[in-house]
């Protein structure tokens, strides 16, 4: 067992390295460095994903003899991890990396200009390699099982869709009921916030929310992210705009969550390939609890709106606690799947699973993307997007080959709120404490109840044992009702 | 050839990327994260060590056939890379690792008890360790040579005690005839300098020396140092006192000295473990070289130093020119070697190199080694330590098992006037182009002359071919008595 762990050990300092080496470009490095950064990532990654399915570790793993809960888990896991790693030939996971490459820079251009034509070809190339993944990964019912399998363990195409649907049924007529009713100015989130003010502000809530700064820090990134190097060096990212107060506040509230939930894992996995976050669907959900359940709370900013009003009077000075809270909460279709206000996102996602799977599936061609993802646009959510570079082109995930990806945001705005439901029933004061600006106990239920496991557990298995149920999307749409009905008056 | 050379730049991948971990854990990493830093850089050295000392490698080298003269070269350096990590038993780099871990932590004790019984111990345990290291390593006349030869490869003890000896019998009664000579103040490089315009002043500096911010980027450090993860990645750090031009300006200089030699280096060798500086003597030449023989010239300052004046009009409105120039070039002893001045810094290595060899001959023990450090002290420099912790506790490196690399400071020394005054042959305009802020000619003919080869060739090699001898104590005594002597009137 403990030459097994040595070398698993060895395996993980390679991936965290090349996670350091990852953050570094996304935050510091200089812009000449960028090919030789790519071939140093690309040494680490490989050299790791070599020594996993070596012959050595196979036969550590066949002789090891587990003494613990954990050890078991470890075996079980790894043999998963090997199996998947090895079923995939490097030919395939080679051609994938040159695709994905260059797809990801026709992608760009094609964004640039608006032209979907110029990404097309490559999206095709992108989903016939994604169909040969499938095909290696193998899968019970369908392809895209096996590839929604590599973000979200254990989820079936079968039960996603169904939770799915049953949230589309009820969320589409929420939409058009909202759009309906007299609509709320977001304007007070827009003003004069000083970008200085923001970071120290977002920093500061982050911590006493309990992101622990002397395992982690915050750096700046075009695009916002949280990365791992250790249980005890968990980091995030933000960016601000000096006129709206949302994208830095919450976004740091939302990779704190994901930081939170790494910083959380038992001190005992460090550097064992269990010190992970369970799933993607999982990981959303922290991040979107602390964003939205908490942070776009009333209870919320009953504590926070007079720090706020007093940091940014340029602003919020002749602004009210409620007036406030109706702004970052107002409701607006957008065509732009990031802007997306917490009713309207998880459509967004829908309609790429949706799509995703009928391409894999063949039954609707590159060629008549655009035109799909507009017109389902315009009957889900009342808007047709203006050109592509809106539309079909607004994300990256496709060009870098990640199909499958998508739906574990929707998956995580469900499970957040089910986490969320559970805590409130074994918290009773669990609302007023978060008036109160006190998080501990909060925290302390995830710890118990999800972070600590780390992969130990899949996410049905977190949520059956905390919430009495696997995924489900009732809670999400009650949720949904009672506080947009609240704010809309439906 | 290319298996080889595959493989060859896997393990430099793996040593660029432990790079970047140390440079993060130096400027950026959170606190908590100290242990787990430690063992992803222990893994991913030891990986490197392991890699290029596999059968694999050293079949691949006896296969190979080089096509050109940089194969060649890569072959031999790598052959005597392999050699000399082969010599040493990995239970003794265990120990050694073990030994130094232990020692640094009781010299840090010791040095903030002002207690050398506290560090005595491990001292004698570290140099017992070098002994066997050296004798591992295999040496011609004496293990000194083994130790000194992993820094400054090619150098033999005897070649550097000559030198150095030659140096101390004329440096010895210079440094009396200025401690003799009416005192320059350096008052004027103290004063209001605020740290923003220091950072700015400095790396603007930096950049017009020739120190590419596309390929290199600068950072707070609480020491200061370079660090190299590609020829197009090569990053200095910094550290300011408000109160004190020198240690930001000159700091910046030094830094921007070392990075711009690894800047210059052949593209071509880029990956290789021909991409570096061919010995610490020769880096050492090359920040010594802009830091003093240019940063500290008067001709330097005709062009900086009205922009100066513009910059920190605090401090330096009232001041002329001169004073400002002779208050950068003040001489006072100090028995603190990082705070030493040209004049007297080499004999501060002088001092440690005898006392390293003595004690690695057992011919001085370490309980008796505070008492001669300022014996020596006193009769070289004419002053004495008031304790060990600005005595003989000062330095880190011992603690770190690092006997044999103090004497590249002094060579480096040597060698940037004898690069200087070939420079100076080489270009007969250069001390103008200094005085109108242009130095591309002189980084240029460094890069021709030392930068561009990396390990191709040695020190003593790139010496000979660019100034006509190899390394040669006259020219540094002639520049030291021409500069000082104007300053101090001898």
């Amino acid at each position: 067992m403990l030459d097994l762990k040595n070398r698993l050990q060895r395996i993980t300092h390679l991936n965290q390295a090349a996670a350091v080496l990852e953050w570094d470009q996304e935050t510091h490095m200089p812009e000449g460095a960028e090919e030789s950064r790519a071939r140093q990532v690309g040494t680490l990654r490989s050299l790791a994903h070599e020594m996993l399915t070596a012959e050595e570790t196979v036969s550590l793993l066949e002789k090891a003899s587990p003494e613990s809960d954990i050890d078991s888990d470890l075996v079980r896991v790894v043999r998963r991890d090997i199996d998947k790693a090895t079923r995939v030939p490097s030919s395939l996971i080679a051609e994938m990396a040159e695709a994905s490459g260059r797809s990801k820079s026709a992608w760009m251009k094609a964004r640039g200009t608006n032209d979907f034509s110029l990404f097309a070809p490559h999206l095709e190339h992108i989903l016939e390699l994604a169909v040969k993944h499938a095909e290696a990964l193998g899968y019970d019912e369908s392809p895209y099982d096996a590839l929604l399998d590599q973000y979200e363990e254990g989820m079936t195409t079968r039960q996603v869709n169904e939770v799915f649907e049953s949230v589309k049924k009820d969320l589409i007529p929420i939409v058009k009921q909202i759009a309906d009713a007299p609509q709320i100015s977001d304007a007070p989130a827009h003003g004069d916030f000083p970008v200085d003010r923001q970071w120290d502000f977002g920093l500061r809530v982050a911590q006493e929310l309990g992101y622990d700064l002397n395992c982690g820090r915050q750096d700046v990134s075009a695009h916002p992210f949280s990365t791992t190097f250790s249980i005890t060096d968990v980091r995030i990212t933000t960016r601000s705009d000096e006129r709206f107060f949302n994208p830095a506040f919450f976004g740091t509230l939302h990779e704190a969550g994901h930081a939170m939930y790494e910083q959380g894992i038992d001190l005992a996995l460090e550097g064992l390939p269990l010190a992970d976050g369970t799933s993607l669907g999982m990981h959303e959900s922290q991040s979107r609890l602390w964003e939205n359940l908490v942070g776009r709370s009333a209870d919320f900013w009953k504590h926070y709106y007079p720090q706020a009003q007093q940091l940014f009077p340029e602003a919020l000075s002749g602004v009210s606690g409620d007036a406030f809270y109706k702004a970052i909460n107002s409701v607006s279709a957008s065509p732009v799947r990031v802007e997306a206000d917490e009713v309207t996102y998880n459509l967004h996602i829908m309609l790429r699973f949706e799509l995703e799977q009928e391409m894999i599936a063949g039954r609707i061609s590159v060629a008549d993307l655009p035109a799909a993802w507009n017109d389902r646009m315009e009957s889900w959510l009342g808007i047709r997007p203006e050109n592509d570079t809106d539309g079909v082109l607004q994300d990256i995930h496709w060009s870098l080959g990640a199909i499958g990806y998508f739906p574990t945001y929707a998956l995580g705005n469900l499970m957040s709120v089910q986490l969320f439901n559970a805590a409130e029933r074994d918290i009773p004061a669990l609302n007023e404490q978060i008036a109160t600006g006190q998080f501990a106990p909060l925290l302390g239920w995830l710890r118990s109840n999800v972070h600590q496991y780390g992969r130990r557990r899949s996410a049905n298995e977190l949520l059956e044992k905390a919430t009495g149920s696997t995924l489900n999307a009732a809670p999400w749409l009650d949720y949904i009702r009672q506080k947009f009905g609240a704010l809309y008056g439906f």
